[in-house]
């Protein structure tokens, strides 16, 4: 983990830069898988999964009774802690729901726009070493608040045919029904077309290893909305000396834990607070059990000290653009409100990203690779569409129907301009 | 044009399909294209435009005097139609500002999410045979309201190094001066990467040819946002008796003479209806300037009638998904509720497809292919991207403490965990 003291501007490009990586062989691969699916439906999935695994599940589809054991596995701790989860990220995100806009542009030409749930929408679940029920919830709570009809959710099984019982339970909780066992581009690739088992849905959602998120974005190329284009977690902590070294390493940690590709940036305004930041990260990384992966995420993790300050500070946050920003500076609010691209922001000394991952009620599904200054992450929107509307009155067509005419015909669309005047020759 | 009487529904999904085009060799050439702006720059972007049309302008940048020339020479009329429009077009689109989200989903824990603009966004506007000053103002005037603080417009100019005037005073009228002679998918790469005289943008918007939309597809993957997909443009007619077949006929055309590829499909509920209309179609049709085109794109239009009537009708519809969709039916409000996949909806016989596309006040940037069943057409949201923040008070992460710690060492992830006890065991 290297050092920067007071980079120039030059060098913010590349100190903002992402790893990335040549994905050209996933591609060719992940290109055949969907080929496959998409002509050969169950068989090939489980032909597909049989390749990869070594085994297929008899039945793709999780039975009812399946779910009720699963219910049964999970301890009340667990239990209650993911009520309460989802109690807050219920609220949060039932309090962004929006009005229809109505106008009446000018009189007789009323003009709306309503927002609708998309119907039928497809949650991907990772499962392996982690199985993240935290992110089923995160995606299948906002669905259910937004009226999607239909929620499918895809998510690998073991080589016994079991799903993490923690996913089928918050799958539960949240009122998903409709899981599949089915893991890989093979999964992105049953919900973008549709298999005999498998219904095919309008928008996926959910992270993945390389393959999946290769398969999401190729299905987006061809008709399936996708929820963002994802990338390696990352976090980025402002501190100054109100901030506190043994929180911020623990953040850095929390950080880095996620995988080898992580990324965690440190942006403070002094050295000291730097020096012994570092000291605190290696001291409290001898204690993880992921400590393997957590090192070799801090391989590409920096400490940047900007000795002027704040100013530069918040300029350096803008253009990284993280996924996760923790602001643990003097009147952090101040600061917070000239950040123009985060996913989600952290305030003050007691609002760890773990606060965010799991229970605060905010979304974890978030921007990554710099992606923050022009997306979002997931919200109740995130699953909803708009339609817009217009009803001119005979009146309102006569009062506006000179200037549609006169633009159609300067843009050389005549049909455009006869749809007019034939309704105004009546 | 074909009619088709009572189709089963196996047979929706051929009639709702679009046509698709194999682009192997468009993306191989794009990708050049891309390949050589990313690395060479102006240089490159000078070479190519050379290449594709023999000469290029000896300045990319558009100056002052240029504008101000062609205003000047844009007609007094037009500026007026160019007033309304953009008046009402503004109108809907600022009543579309949204409110922050705050929410304290528990004692001492408060969640907000507040939309913000994106900073630097472009748009392409295609020159040639048709100037669509019209999308300039659909996709400027909201990038001005959500307060984008760069607004790059690249559009394609004469052999002669002109541009059409009254892009460029659609473009004045909008307070948009950073203004590109540039076209093609030469100009998509420009502002995805920038060069020495384009400024690199976080989203591009705009409409063209089949080189531009796989340019914005194949940078979207490697970090810049797009407004959505984009294929041909395409017109439903819902209509009834009540309709007006000569109404419901220049619609049919005004969508058909876009180009060669667009698609009109009448649904309607009987024969006679159908007859009626297809001799008007065709009566129409020849009085057409672009009756060329328009004819070409009645080849793949068709009329279905469906005798059983409206719920067939509007089943039929949501099917199809189409980018606009006019309800020329009794009651047309009670038949659009039941809507759940369009780009926009034109309500009764006085609300022709011209009037959304120029001066309604909603947007004419839709989605089309049948993606408006996950995507919505341009807002206001498009110019702008969310920020979710949290505030925990040591009080309000100790409430949540456990359940964080109980979610995290669930999933596996200790680290998690001990962000949170560290603050606890303060």
């Amino acid at each position: 983990m290297e050092t920067i003291l007071n980079p120039e501007y030059e060098l913010w490009q590349g100190l903002c830069c992402r790893a990335s990586f040549d994905d050209t062989l996933i591609a060719q691969r992940v290109a055949g898988i969907l080929e496959r699916v998409q002509k050969g439906g169950d068989g090939a999935l489980r032909e597909i999964t049989r390749e990869i695994d070594g085994t297929a599940p008899a039945d793709f589809k999780v039975s009812g009774e399946e779910i009720e054991a699963a219910c049964r596995k999970v301890s009340q701790e667990l239990k209650s802690a993911i009520a309460q989860a989802a109690a807050n990220i219920r609220k949060f995100h039932e309090a962004q729901r929006t009005l229809d806009v109505e106008v009446e542009t000018m009189p007789g030409i009323v003009c709306r726009r309503r927002q609708m749930p998309i119907s039928r929408v497809g949650l991907y679940i990772p499962g392996g070493s982690a199985p993240l029920f935290s992110t089923l919830l995160m995606l299948a709570i906002p669905a259910g608040i937004a009226g999607c009809r239909e929620i499918v959710l895809c998510t690998p099984c073991s080589p016994q045919g079991e799903v993490s019982p923690a996913i089928l339970y918050a799958a539960s909780v949240c009122g998903v029904s409709d899981i599949y066992k089915l893991g890989g581009a093979q999964a992105i690739a049953a919900m973008a077309y549709g298999t005999e088992s498998v219904p095919k849905v309008h928008k996926i959602f959910g992270p993945g290893n390389r393959y999946v998120t290769k398969a999401k974005q190729m299905v987006s190329a061809t008709g399936t909305a996708i929820d963002m284009p994802a990338g390696p977690s990352e976090v980025m902590v402002l501190a100054d000396n109100t901030a506190n070294p043994v929180f911020v390493a623990a953040d850095f940690l929390s950080q880095a834990e996620h995988g080898p590709d992580s990324q965690a940036i440190l942006v403070c305004d002094n050295r000291q607070f730097a020096e012994r930041t570092f000291a605190e990260i290696n001291r409290q990384l001898a204690l993880l059990p992921r400590e393997n992966i957590a090192s070799k995420a801090l391989e590409h993790s920096r400490i940047i000290v900007f000795e002027e300050g704040r100013q530069k500070q918040i300029e350096f946050a803008n253009s990284y653009a993280a996924e996760h920003l923790i602001v643990s500076l003097a009147d952090p609010w101040e600061a917070a409100s000239q950040i123009t691209a985060a996913g989600s922001v952290f305030i003050g000394n007691y609002s760890p990203e773990s606060a965010g991952d799991y229970a605060s009620g905010t979304n974890h599904t978030l921007p990554t690779m710099g992606l923050a200054t022009a997306f979002s992450g997931i919200g109740l929107d995130s699953f909803m569409h708009s339609i817009t509307y217009q009803e001119l009155t005979p009146r309102g067509l006569e009062s506006i129907g000179t200037t549609i005419v006169t633009m159609a015909e300067a843009e050389g669309l005549e049909a455009h301009a006869a749809a007019v005047k034939c309704r105004l020759a009546q």
